[in-house]
């Protein structure tokens, strides 16, 4: 019998976290991929995925808009809230094995109370790794109301095992969005003219990517904290690529200040961007002289492309890092030091700790073959 | 400053597990009790405990009407989804400091997620403990969204640090139902006229409790369960008190299988009943030659209670269990004989598995205490 | 092309009010029906219609349930908005060309704000009646949010183009139900034995029919009113089926009455029941000797049924009514003088008030050529 | 007994709206003010009126956040929604004796619903208009869920009895916003520097306002439409205030193409500006040469202010206008030539259409003595 495999994608990045394994799954005879898309994942704002999925034949089963305006922790919860109510009517209606939630968003537990709730297995995607943030929270719940955990490290593996998760449920693929990194590796080593057409910079000089999220446990200190990476941005002097913030509970602070910036600022290097399919975003970060905020793309993709980092303040403390990140305060002295660094240093060789390159394969063969159940124990 | 705690009600049994926490809260100089009713404790088929709160003397700050019709899974789900969105907008409104969950029933969850994305510190009730059934799930799921542990026993303070909450957060306070039952022990042995006064039997003589939950992982075989216990208790022929099923999915299977029972045998000693008053509950309790079902007040008040229980089927496996119970698969023989068995034997010792009577106290001094904060990061 | 006609259903009796209608949507080859079952037409305890529409070969499109627990005023309330959100993605995906919605309980006004605020055609079954109740402002809220008007009376049409709708967009189709209650008059006059096998009452002899809901607007006089009605049926002291109420504000009041009355007179001549297929629920209506309480089925099909009607209160004052109906206050005594000269007078000749049977036809043909519009303004 | 007055505010020009009507219900002394604020009325982007509300010295008893992302066709739809849910919680709790809601926008309509379920009297303000646009149908739905109407001039008057409603139910007080220009009238004619110090063009002289919002039943021309005013505008060059678009679906759309026209055309005299205090944009609209666009603001305020308007397109098609208003076509050129003839023209003498300046004291001495029901029959 054809199972079939609910994916539900939330967000803007998890559609580049995800694309190799809907891709495997439509490749499998024995998988039928039903493909939910919501939450910030629809905003334009935040960067708009529906065309990426559609240019990558992708049908979508069904959208699902759920985020209210105004990203407060109220609208965070609220949104949380009334994604659980439209996806419990979904899954009833499209009735799959298995729905597939990937990291840790706030809105990913939307997908991960409703399927766990209505006695449908749920894999998570991501678990395991430790970071600040309300992620960190998010993270580790999800991790307890799913059935079957595809993780990205080793040591992830056995943060999933000690949350009494057992071992036989638990499977470390690597990171999906590294078999894309891995595609990318292995073409030229220049930023190619697609990237060009749309985009401000010269490719083929040096150029920066900022990519800056709130930290929802500091949210008193987001305007402060862009304000120190926009000053060190300016003071660099270099074409930058500086990617919108995510749909988080202050990223409102965020897109002000950088407006406030924009208006003052006007005919600087910063070309501001909100979304790129994930190929080209890939090749942009790969041929990056250095990829700065606290984004985990820093820590993961950046880290198997060799890309030199530079990760700022809290929000990716805990999380297994290679030698290609350098890390510092929210301070735009430091922040300009490591940059220089790190323009210094250039390239770090490729480190696998988060996969090497076949991520969706082992997640769509597993998804294929193993027992489903939803009936676990704390195992200790 | 005066902390301002919100408790949080979702189900009828909540009340009596957390009676003696709100009054010592309601005592102290440093506390302000913020009291919410929501869910299944509004609903009088399930029980409604509003008469025993305002009996109490307690103010209710707000009601919470959020539950579906229908005891189904996608209800269970979609109840959920809009406790979170009423929920969010109620603590925008009172801004407590913190918000205070019990159990691990689905609908506890809408007070763990609005409460987490709103970076308000949470603190949970009875976590740590083992048992099957979507409660494992939710249970431990709330343990990583809370910050502050009230745990009910020492394994249960060990399975929550396994779990990563750090040691200085999770504190074996006992479980607050036994605060009361400890103040029942205390009274006269024979159950008492008040009880008298509202129910059919005669409680000089012997007579039995039955309570009977759906399991959630089982909900196919539900009415297949309650028929084997209903069969048990015609066969053993004592006075009967038998409680209404919780607002699970399942629970309409569960009442239609007693009505049917019901028509066909109408002049039968068993009465069935919705709610108690927590402290007419446990002398109920506390008189009664056997407590027979799944519910974990055998596992818990009864074993400090010393009153004989047969537990049957998957719901309490794993939670530890003091000598008092016998365990029994849903089987009218099996279950006929483990009661035959335990009606020999008659009352046990008290065991202090579950505490030994001063959870309330040591609860709501902790509350007053403890630095709060909302940033945690897994620990091992 | 062919038009897609999006049918939502909300309450149980709104099925036998349609569905001659979607025998001829179906039947239509410019037609494509998508059936959407919502509100208190899924719940058992109402009478839910799932297997009579199953019986009748059709498909259902989707089901959303979205009734809150408690028939309260604010549960009315929240249902509603539920409603709104589900039916929005609903409709978001599967794109109707019109949304056809029936009659004035709260729960229409879900379909009629999802539809009219997504821009898509509203057409509205049953507008421009008048009546007491909720039910009055809802129903012509419904037609100026509607586009397309069926109405099922001359008066009633004349009644919506006061309301200001353009006369070319209000058709007197007649009330489908009509269409139901001619192919039961053209069937022998006895009850046959169909009904017989599910009931009590010997339905060869005399029996009375009772239909009483709760009047949304006089709640804290429910209880006071159903057992006037209570001890009227009691004293005529004559087989009865009596329906349990809709899913009203007010209606859990109503059923503790029953409840009550039943506990105490156990052996009684009643019959409480909740639903019938829309064909023997005709047949029973048809061979009743008396139909008493305050539905409008005692206004509309028993009209044209020629049965002898007892209406109690306020409920349909101002709807058009035909010879057949007798008026009282909520009054035991007068009740019972109602029903015993209904009982002398016998049935009464066919009224053709609420049309002549062919409503199905007319309304499915309208809705295949008329032009389609979202855009009006009040005329006048 | 104090009457309880709950008026809800859901839009940023509802403010202005409502604002003289706070005042008196604040003065009266058998009245209390229970002000809520929600849906746009809460978003910045829109203009966020919580500082004005304040700095006036009103107690917002709460805030209700419920409007969707992306304003969409079914985010409007679910918008309602949640706001019939959040309001229906609020109302229990605070208990109004009346609600009141104003004007035309889809978010009224939750205001409408949770009122009216709930058997809380409703009162309307600005019924019986007549325009484009959902908002004709929103305006008559509402009237016909409302109990006492407060409408703006004689023909919406006749209009509200027309839609069957009770003339001794139905007041002419005026527009309670024209109570605010009387004031702003009676100020010195030149617009004082409390503007200038929040603006750019220099007001002492000649400047142009437009108010351009989207029209929900031509969406797909919204892009079209915008840039026809632009370029127009362009044209004109001189220094204009232009406000950005309410929350209407196709707003997005609105602000795409002012963006896309401001990066082209970053040193025009253009001025975008969201929001003003009510007394300061009136001001800003009388002092200016002529007021462009389709708001209700050119039709209403400006005919008593005698401000020179140039309406375009059909959004206020229906409504009576004073000799003031000049009609156009969303037509680049049309709207130049009009334009021109209006700053030839200048000042118009001031007409009373909408009242004569006393609605709001009208309004709360009516709502302090006026018989509340909420069971009404349509009237013919």
């Amino acid at each position: 019998m054809i199972r079939k495999i609910c994916v539900v994608i939330t967000a803007r990045a998890s559609y580049c976290r995800i694309k190799t394994v809907l891709t495997e799954i439509r490749k499998h005879p024995g998988l039928e991929l039903q493909l939910v898309v919501a939450a910030s994942a629809l905003l334009e704002k935040y960067g708009c995925i529906l065309d990426s999925i559609e240019k990558d034949g992708f049908c979508i089963t069904a959208k699902v808009s759920n985020v209210l305006d105004v990203a407060s922790y109220t609208a965070a919860a609220k949104t949380t809230g009334l994604g659980i109510i439209e996806l419990a009517s979904l899954f009833e209606n499209i009735r799959p094995d298995v729905v597939v939630t990937i990291g840790d968003r706030f809105e990913t537990m939307s997908a991960a109370i409703a399927a766990s709730y209505m006695n449908i297995t749920l894999a998570h995607i991501q678990g395991g790794e430790v970071t600040g943030n309300i992620d960190e929270k998010v993270r580790h719940a999800v991790t307890k109301l799913a059935d079957i955990h595809f993780v990205a490290a080793e040591k992830a593996k056995m943060r999933v095992i000690q949350l009494g998760e057992v071992p036989e449920c638990v499977f470390n693929t690597g990171f999906p969005s590294i078999d894309l990194a891995l595609s990318v590796m292995n073409t030229s080593n220049n930023c190619d003219s697609d990237i060009c057409k749309n985009t401000n910079p010269n490719p083929t000089t040096k150029y920066l990517v900022v990519m800056q999220h709130s930290v929802t446990t500091e949210l008193q200190c987001a305007a402060k904290q862009i304000q120190e990476t926009l000053n060190a941005i300016k003071t660099l002097n270099l074409p930058t690529y500086w990617f919108y913030p995510n749909a988080d509970p202050g990223s409102s602070e965020i897109t002000n200040e950088i407006r406030k910036f924009e208006e003052k600022d006007h005919n600087h290097l910063i070309r501001f961007v909100r979304n790129f399919e994930p190929h080209y975003f890939l090749k942009l970060i790969k041929s990056s002289s250095c990829l700065i905020g606290n984004s985990s793309t820093g820590i993961r993709e950046a880290s198997f492309l060799g890309v030199p980092v530079v990760n700022i303040g809290s929000r990716q403390a805990g999380r297994e890092k290679g030698s290609n990140v350098m890390n510092t305060d929210f301070d735009c002295i430091e922040i300009v030091k490591a940059v220089n660094n790190q323009l210094l240093h250039g390239p770090y060789p490729s480190e696998t700790i988060y996969g090497n390159g076949d991520a969706g394969r082992k997640i769509a063969e597993l998804l294929a073959i193993m027992p489903f159940s939803t009936d676990k124990k704390i195992a200790y």
